[in-house]
């Protein structure tokens, strides 16, 4: 698909279709998820694929009850090194930097399987330290983002944007 | 520019030629910027669009000396509505929500640019409170990024990627 098209024509997905997605299939949106760049390339992300249905049903609670986490064949889970990106960044790159890159990291990914056919949503309403125990994450590593993953079932209306129309500025406020 | 070439392909520029951007090329950029999801669809994204020569020297040194901020014919400032994301999604909205929407729509914007030929790059290092001074910005605008962006002059090699090994996990660290 056409970079533009993809992007303009990209929806979150919340029902999916039971079909599985393959290792090969994952693996390459990873890749197209690690082209983003990174703060002095520090390619602090971490991506964890969660198919386990037990798994899914505790990430599903963890999210205050967001079921079709539990229907998408996989959810990836997304997290970023806090104390790489510390080493170098301090508390900017902690607090800003490790958010930013993992966030177009995350961006490229929907691309990528929007691209592919496939269709997913950013879930980033959860609770921080019910994924981590469920992980088994060392401390270092925060989770930004849930990432449910399949086939899309049915195509939903895209929320409609404002336009540019008062986000636009030229040279100061 | 097929999508996954557009993301593969697409590096960050820190030369460019001297040819402006016309008004009409960069508010397409920006209209593929809001694409991105958004928490809640908040679209709490602002972008100021920045050709004035002073004000780019401004940016630069605001950004602990990077010339090429000079270079570019246009630098868009990318901020985030504080009080706006606030109001929805409390602190997880201003802390994390916030950068999040607003990087996505940087990677759009950065792909975008790149299958239209231009090359940009995401700035992340410079004082907020220069840049907030220059623009007259009230405070609920959090400064989240600099982007430069022009015609490219040369191909810089594309720094590389450690690839997924110790990146990507199956079901648990």
């Amino acid at each position: 698909m056409e970079t533009l098209e993809c992007i303009r024509s990209r929806r979150s997905i919340r029902k999916f279709k039971a079909d599985e997605i393959d290792d090969e299939t994952l693996l390459s949106l990873l890749e197209s998820a690690i082209q983003a760049p990174s703060a002095g390339n520090t390619q602090e992300w971490h991506f964890f694929i969660i198919r386990e249905q037990a798994s899914k049903q505790k990430l599903a609670e963890a999210a205050m009850g967001q079921g079709f986490l539990v229907e998408a064949p996989v959810v990836i889970v997304v997290a970023a090194d806090l104390e790489e990106i510390g080493r170098a960044y301090g508390e900017r790159g902690r607090t800003l930097y490790a958010i930013q890159d993992t966030a177009a990291a995350i961006q490229n990914l929907l691309l990528a399987a929007w691209d592919r056919g496939l269709g997913a949503c950013w879930v980033g309403a959860f609770s921080e330290k019910a994924v981590s125990d469920l992980l088994a994450l060392p401390s270092n590593l925060r989770r930004v983002a849930l990432i449910p993953c399949g086939r899309p079932a049915g195509m939903p209306r895209k929320p409609e944007r404002e336009g540019l129309e008062g986000r636009v500025h030229w040279e100061h406020w």
